[in-house]
């Protein structure tokens, strides 16, 4: 047997940990009052494994054999667990397919190659034998990056790089790491830390993804204002491809052509399997830092973090929550403890002597990290900026809260779906002038959504993610469900989101992929000759459509390839 | 008549403006000593262009009425001049060939359109005449990316895009600004300067060269540690492609798969025009100072860059020359002005008495740009690095001459061709661990090849554009020559260079591109798979070859295209 973890197959994280409101008394009537859900419902009872109707494998002999002699028969599995694990990534939309055994295909078979020979091998064999080939980091993808085509008809593999775990050495000189690719967050972090190294890389998945997904999805962590998203952060890449393995060697910047690793980030397992990065790693600093700050309004935070941005500072963490998702924050707060202590009535009565609508209060995080002499002036420099536009400080401790609970808000998401609520997310990234537009059209496109599907709904945001240009604004959005078709009404609300992003100059993801759920929006974004762009790149390297197909593009800009080999009896056409 | 401004057809800059060393009193004595060439030795006379024998225009009616249709026929120019200026870039191979009256292909035509909807129509119809299309900027290329295929059977247009040089909108809550791709470097600092923003863009080209020819080539400048490579300040873009025109938003980062902007950088003109880009622009600094410095030797300033990269510094420049760079440096110093100064008697005997060997001192200049707080930190961050590392702060004189002198040193090419002596640039970025490998081996390679070919040859480097992994080395080298095939001679000395790049860890080019110069290097840089990559990129769009063929991939990668028309009458075979 193969001992790599997972996450519940059903869910998001580890077994045995869900996320729970009985400790956060103002949870239930702030739910109550913002989607009409009473928590003090009892839940549907869980999922039973057994009641999903699993299709039989359609793996062949001849390949399973094929595998086999590659990966060793120990770690090539047909095994009903296995294969739905491999499935889906962990979408609401995944979440609410499984729970409604919505199954059409899954893989047919799951291996877990040891290194990049074997991986190597592995997709020579597929390629050759005509089969599908979609890899599986940690399975955290939200986009639809994993699953294989409702109506594919060849064979699916699943290729599971959670073997691929190890740290191989640091370039102590140049700060570069080789990393392979099926290497999950925390493992990078001890990995490096027990050396002195930190990567700098903390997405909201960070527990559950791995190094090769979050360059196959373009992925930002919340200290990237300091260490740059994936791509900045990725200088070499090894890539297995059908035949040869590309290798792009580390290499602080370089003038050779269109760039080749920038094709692979963002590739989502269609140009062949990552096997390893090299990644520019950073000494941990002397002091880390995260402080909690409130603005009396949306609109002066989001003034501070612009003026913040084309500043002399140089914050590590920049991040402003609107009035619904602070009034949110402390709705989830314990008993007191972290949150409680700012709004203590103290507060808020000196915020309300002052002038503030304590409707509006809205909370940020500021992160600064480096030498201390460098952190004490990076803050006072952001204090100045922050008062002139009306903000207070308010300290520690709601930094440490954020620092300490920033990677389970995912465990949301099944609590809600186990009492009928739909709560999922959407992120985007404009330039400053372009913010106020994509936030003020994007809550009326929910709200409109709302109404249409006939529903009490709820929309929130943040900004995080901060350049000179722009910044990320991210979305989450909730309503309770009682119709037949719960995905037919999110595609209602998901998509006029999205549409509102990409009407107001916004893109269709800063950090979540394209996949397949938001292909649709490509070609508004990148323009015709950017998806032909990008077609010629896949099919450079993947003309039979092995690798991954189904991502990226949307459906009308790929038809599926003339089949490479004759159809098996009784598939024919007649 | 077009009033587009160009270089002198037969050398760098201006007319009237070149390299003298009369006022250099130390120049004529060290370059005797150093490649055995006498500077009083009258130059040979300057080249007629009468001498030169020039091809006959192949454009035919036909094409050239349509392209006169589209631009004006005042813009669609045959006459030989227009078609020599717009035959080579400014390559030592180039100047060498114009000199020798090696012109066996040059443009047929060559047209100015005045925007984006001409460029488009053109593009649309030269591609619909099976011919090629060749986009000219300033025309400042070192890399071969301008000339036409010496076999080019069918007619070549050059495509100037000298009349798209406006800046079009600011978005001053963004700091992104949409300016036209023909646009040279002083004309965008002086539009943007005068509402108080910069691109912070200067490459040693700047005076001549565009915006987009910048992008067409991953261009870097030397404030490129604060405001990145054109890569990083590139956030959106118009490309003209056969039958419509691409359009990346600009952005801050986006999540969009295989970047399609990072395909268009460095595409060299082989994706189509690029007519418009939105770039990252910056309000001007309350301050800006460029300081020098001195290092014990070569080795101390490598560790000083080095350290101030992964340091709370954020320097605008980090430049250190090599002992050799620092002597020639010392040469060219005028009668009692500036650098003058520094090699006083008084400040050699404090550093003799330090126990320095004058023979290593290595110069370096580092820049500061921001709020007068925030520069005056970073001097002394800085400061406490380099006195670490043994060096010393020589002051404000040199990092002002620098700054005046830094856009003069390529007329110093043709002053030397006329004396009978080749010089020229290579460059390459590595990781720090890397490059002190690269410079011994590069230099070592440098002085084999002038022992090979018989010669007495010079070479130097700087370090410049430092990153947290590592940096570039810029190496210019310099021999006197005799021989009958000058060009022969210099493809030893600069292959030898460019292999020890690849050989030990460095790109082929850290921001002057592949063109047909690096083309052989392609493939050990990026790796085979990295090759099929790119070509499949260009096929996608070109499959014609139309655009700027012959350029980025090697020769070998990319066998010429069946013809799409039926060959002429007397060129079919027999």
């Amino acid at each position: 047997m193969t001992s790599v973890k997972h996450m519940k197959w059903w869910g998001w994280g580890v077994e045995g940990v869900s996320f729970h409101h009985e400790d956060k008394p103002n949870l239930a009537p702030f739910v109550l009052k913002a989607v009409d859900l009473d928590l003090h419902q009892p839940p549907k009872p869980p999922l039973a494994f057994d009641d999903l109707s699993i299709p039989d494998s359609r793996a062949d002999e001849d390949l399973l054999s094929q595998l086999s002699e590659v990966v060793g028969a120990e770690h090539t599995h047909t095994d009903p667990m296995e294969r739905i694990i491999h499935t889906y990534g962990k979408s609401l939309r995944d979440l609410v397919r499984l729970r409604n055994g919505d199954i059409p295909r899954i893989p047919d078979v799951v291996v877990y190659p040891l290194d990049e020979d074997e991986v190597q091998a592995i997709v020579n064999r597929v390629v050759a034998a005509d089969a599908v080939l979609i890899p599986f980091g940690g399975g955290s993808n939200i986009s639809g990056s994993l699953e294989p085509r409702p109506a594919e008809s060849r064979v699916v593999v699943s290729v599971d790089l959670g073997r691929l775990n190890r740290l191989i050495e640091i370039d102590e000189e140049s700060g570069l790491a080789r990393i392979q690719a099926g290497t999950l967050g925390p493992d990078i972090e001890e990995q490096l830390g027990s050396r002195g190294w930190t990567l700098g890389h903390f997405p909201d998945s960070f527990t559950h993804s791995t190094l090769g997904g979050w360059v196959a999805t373009r992925s930002s962590g919340m200290q990237s204002d300091k260490y740059g998203d994936i791509a900045d952060i990725v200088k070499g890449l090894r890539v297995a491809m059908p035949g040869e393995t590309l290798v792009i060697r580390p290499l602080p910047s370089t003038s050779t052509g269109p760039s080749v690793r920038e094709m692979i980030l963002g590739s989502e397992g269609r140009l062949g399997v990552i096997t390893e990065v090299t990644v520019q790693v950073h000494r941990i600093p002397e002091q880390r830092l995260v402080l909690g700050y409130f603005f009396p309004n949306w609109e002066a935070g989001l003034k501070a973090m612009h003026e913040i941005s084309v500043s002399d500072a140089t914050p590590s963490i920049t991040r402003v929550s609107d009035a619904r998702e602070t009034a949110f924050s402390f709705a989830t707060r314990k008993k007191s403890k972290g949150l409680s202590s700012l709004v203590s009535k103290g507060l808020m009565k000196v915020l309300e002597r002052k002038g503030w609508d304590l409707e509006q209060v809205c909370l940020s995080f500021i992160g600064f990290e480096g030498g201390k002499s460098h952190v004490s002036r990076q803050k006072s420099l952001v204090k100045e900026i922050v008062t002139r536009n009306g903000g207070i400080v308010v300290g520690k401790g709601p930094g440490q809260l954020y620092d300490q609970k920033k990677f389970d808000t995912p465990y949301i998401r099944d609590f809600l779906l186990d009492r009928g609520a739909m709560a999922d997310v959407s992120e985007t990234a404009a330039p400053w002038s372009k913010l106020q537009q994509v936030y003020d059209n994007a809550v009326t496109a929910a709200n409109k959504a709302y109404d249409k599907i006939g529903v009490k709904g709820w929309v929130m945001c943040h900004l995080s993610h901060s350049y000179h240009s722009g910044a990320c604004l991210y979305f989450t959005f909730a309503f309770r469900h009682e119709g037949i078709d719960p995905l037919a009404d999110y595609d209602v609300v998901k998509s006029a989101i999205q549409q509102a992003f990409v009407d107001n100059g916004g893109t269709l993801s800063h950090h979540h992929a394209v996949g397949t759920e938001h292909a649709a929006w490509l070609e508004q974004d990148i323009s015709a000759p950017g998806v032909h762009l990008i077609k010629g790149v896949l099919n450079a390297i993947d003309p039979g459509q092995n690798l991954n197909p189904g991502k990226i593009l949307p459906p009308s800009a790929e038809p599926a390839p003339a089949p490479r080999h004759e159809p098996a009896e009784g598939l024919s056409a007649h």
